[in-house]
């Protein structure tokens, strides 16, 4: 169980008879070691560049809502991580997900009094931009030249003047906090320094992992280091790593006080549930909220460890009234947390 | 030579023993036939269904241009394509672009007096609204309250004003005409239909291939419906197949009169003049724009088939003055394309 030797991890790496031709071979491989997947991760592979000015930013932010506002504070994350496969990066996998619930969640966590760290994939939408990007219009059709001035078309201002109110809002109380990604190492190394320090919350931080995160990576060590070539009449074989499973690292370790909340997004509704409730006893974590692909905007399940299933789903009349669904899921999670935080300071 | 019958195609479908598990054999199995893999690619995928919709406005564009406006047309391709890992689409491939040199350059063909189609991975950037998307700035950063009416922050205003009035005038003189792509196999179907109608132009037609198109692509018979389950200790093994090189057909058949240009983009500097010659060579189109990745936004080379070499680079003065390179590149091609008309009307 002890972690193999340098010498070892060598030895193993050059074992394989294709290891040194079109692979980069200057960052270290996988040890063939017995330490924990999620610790052996961090160890192989390099944390963003920005990661520390991230760390400032957050540690700031989580210090204001303790001292001064008393804000609960919830991580939202949204939209889907990518996994290179290249080093210079030309191909990679993603996952699909326009960042749609987790930028709608986050606006109505803020309108509930929460502070939202927004943990995104770079480019995806945004709460409050959401309503002008990502649609058919382009930017500029929303203006209209008026006596040489640029000004809102009349069709679009009302509206927007609520949504930049709004927006306006939560920046002048410093209540929403964005953070980017694009890659999932990103993506991980970013949710660990959160998650840890969110703990200093302790139950008053609440998790919401909505993010579409990859389950297989490609291991920096077995990145190719230009564009992969296409030969003649060649394949392209892919062969990938399951990321390893941290969630149970956060519920564990990084941030144990907290609520955790995690998505299971299925395209079959013959495992939904069942994949819910694995996820539940496999992490030990608080609440899964269940949706499928196909009708993920009128009705999610949300499943706890009692066994319950709790479906939250629109009615026809909310449909045509254009209700967002997180009008309804988020007010279910906040009573849910503020059980969790009266339970907790029972203890 | 002949194609395969049924008969022969269903057994060889069925002598592969995992041919039948997870996989959804309802869609027919590429045939291990001799026809050219461009042909059997269209009869083993089926088009996307909006496809007529389209075929509809590029026929009346092009129709207005060719009757009324006596302008060129340039078809641009941008951003990348996905190749989806699942029918059930919640995995895919994608090729990395933001669709910067696409959007930038249809605005310097505008500008030039040619009129664009600008067929575009739906979201990435457009013309004119690239200004304002996909930057660190919210949509909303641009707006501002004044007097309870939202107006354009003053900072903004006066580049916005003229930004506006090119994009309203390509609207107006309806020069632009947006054609949205998400997978390959959307980006190949209308990229057919598009280019047979140009044909129409003759001469006056021009390709400008931006789009970072996925040379593998996974066969829509292999697709698994549902979403791919991760195994305990699993790895995913992705195998695919080379997309058929289609620019051949274009050169061909598709658009034989019309003047065809293609990039090159590499990361590796040592192999990109080969490999551009190598196209030339392969396709027998007339200009390849190559690119690394590292230096793309300041320096291409223009690779034609005598065999010259043609590098563009932006000055460290033109960097500071954030001039852009498509600024030259565009005019260059217009005057390779004036040549194609002048060669090609003496015929």
């Amino acid at each position: 169980m002890t972690p193999i030797s340098p010498k070892q991890s060598k030895s193993f790496r050059t074992s394989n008879p294709e290891a040194d031709s079109a692979i980069d071979r200057t960052i270290p491989d996988f040890p063939a070691a017995q330490i924990p997947d999620e610790d052996k991760y961090f160890k192989t592979h390099k944390p963003p560049s920005y990661l520390g000015e991230i760390s400032e930013q957050v540690s700031e932010f989580i210090e204001h809502h303790k001292k001064v506002t008393g804000k609960k504070v919830v991580l939202v994350t949204s939209g889907g991580t990518t996994v290179p496969l290249e080093n210079n990066t030309v191909r990679f996998i993603d996952n699909f997900s326009a960042g749609t619930r987790g930028a709608t969640s986050a606006e109505y966590f803020l309108e509930n009094d929460y502070a939202v760290i927004f943990l995104h994939r770079e480019f995806s939408l945004l709460p409050y931009s959401r309503h002008y990007s990502h649609t058919t219009n382009c930017f500029l059709d929303y203006m209209t030249e008026v006596n040489n001035k640029v000004e809102i078309n009349p069709d679009f201002a009302d509206q927007m003047l609520v949504v930049l109110r709004k927006y306006n809002d939560a920046k002048t109380s410093k209540s929403l906090l964005l953070v980017p990604f694009t890659t999932v190492n990103q993506y991980l190394y970013t949710l660990r320094t959160i998650s840890e320090l969110l703990q200093s919350l302790d139950s008053k931080a609440l998790f919401y992992l909505a993010a579409a995160v990859s389950d297989f990576f490609l291991p920096q060590s077995r990145l190719p280091q230009h564009k992969i070539q296409s030969q003649a009449t060649g394949k392209l074989i892919v062969d990938l790593e399951q990321v390893p499973k941290f969630l149970s690292r956060l519920v564990d370790n990084w941030a144990p006080s907290a609520m955790i909340v995690s998505f299971k997004l299925e395209t079959d509704s013959s495992i939904l549930i069942k994949k819910a409730k694995s996820a539940l006893d496999r992490y030990q974590h608080q609440l899964v909220i269940g949706n499928l692909l196909q009708t993920r905007k009128k009705e999610v399940v949300f499943v706890t460890p009692d066994g319950k299933e709790n479906w939250i789903t629109l009615t026809n009349e909310q449909i045509d009234q254009d209700v967002e669904i997180e009008s309804l899921i988020i007010p279910e999670v906040i009573k849910e947390h503020k059980s969790w935080v009266t339970n907790h300071d029972r203890k």
